[in-house]
């Protein structure tokens, strides 16, 4: 059955991207580090139609593995709005992307089978139209943190993977916060290690 | 050679206690919850002296190897204080426990092995003491946070160990904030999983 997700790079300390991010400083302060590990490998480069890259190693099977499951994305504003100013011309989702907004605009149609639907649509109806778009596949809470907590909150993640950078940023966007405990617990499904990055796949149980 | 090192679980969200911590409130709310794998094991329970708990697991065997490396312990005054009040007659160290302090109290000799030694000298000066007492064993940073905190800033922590439990507390004690991240860089050494926590050994590198 198709499962809602979340999966996202994180330092030991619990941030997502660094300070002061936006469009002209995608990840926020030194958040690129966060992701250094992703940056090197095939199957996120070739998303962004870049060549090169790492092949044969978990980190590179697991982004691929990500990327094929995904039939939908959801996305925060501020997210698409950093994106928007950054992503190349073919827009590295290739199916549709709801972007949580109370901007009124037309679905911005981009080469290579993006589509951005712009909705103000309380997050559980915007998520049956993501499964609705994503058939078989998974739908992918994208981020940033606060659509990922109200998500959360709402009971509405299945599982979700982090990937933890062996590093200290020390300031930024934390993902683990403003979370009702009250709503959920979690199950250790599955942890992969790498040199330079730790995957960690749970299990969203309990869901209220 | 013997090494200076660290271990602490963790909660998902970054906590190794919950908040309002003290001698009548060890761990702080619902800090047990991020030491519940640990509880279960014989390994530890036998240092508190109590019978029972599970063997044969990973869980285990990471406890049992922890506890026979440690020569002795450096520990700061409030996780001291919590734990005098809690602690069996026969403290679960069962070597020297340099404790950072500026009262001043002759040594706490406690059956079982442990003697409490009490100093004001500086964190360099106390950890050359913890080492000699060591001898080729390691010496354990006990904790609390603002300790670990202090001996990784100085540069002084060879590598060490994070438990992370698949749970959020939401508030309590952060492990790592207060960090100069100028002073040490952290790689991956070794992830063991089990079903109900994460262990993830780091080594720290670039000492400054």
């Amino acid at each position: 059955m198709s499962k809602v997700f979340f999966d996202v790079g994180i330092s030991l300390d619990g941030y997502i991207a660094g300070p002061n991010g936006g469009p002209k400083n995608p990840l926020g302060d030194e958040g690129i580090k966060i992701h250094n590990w992703m940056f090197k490998q095939k199957a996120f480069l070739e998303h962004l139609k870049i060549e090169g890259g790492e092949t044969n190693n978990v980190d590179n099977d697991i982004i691929e593995n990500i990327f094929n499951r995904i039939g939908a994305n959801i996305m925060g504003k501020r997210m698409f709005v950093e994106g928007e100013a950054n992503w190349p011309e073919e827009s590295p989702f290739h199916c549709p992307v709801f972007v949580l907004t109370h901007e009124k605009r037309e679905p911005w149609i981009r080469p290579g089978g993006t589509t951005f639907y712009f909705t103000d649509e309380s997050i559980q109806d915007v998520l049956k139209k993501a499964k609705q778009s994503a058939g078989k596949k998974d739908v992918r809470i994208s981020g940033g943190a606060k659509v990922i907590q109200q998500y959360l909150n709402a009971g509405l993640i299945d599982e979700f993977t982090i990937h933890i950078a062996p590093i200290v940023i020390g300031a930024g966007v934390q993902l683990f916060e403003h979370l009702d405990k009250s709503k959920f617990s979690f199950e250790i499904k599955e942890v992969v290690n790498s040199p330079e990055v730790t995957h960690l796949l749970y299990i969203v149980k309990n869901k209220r």
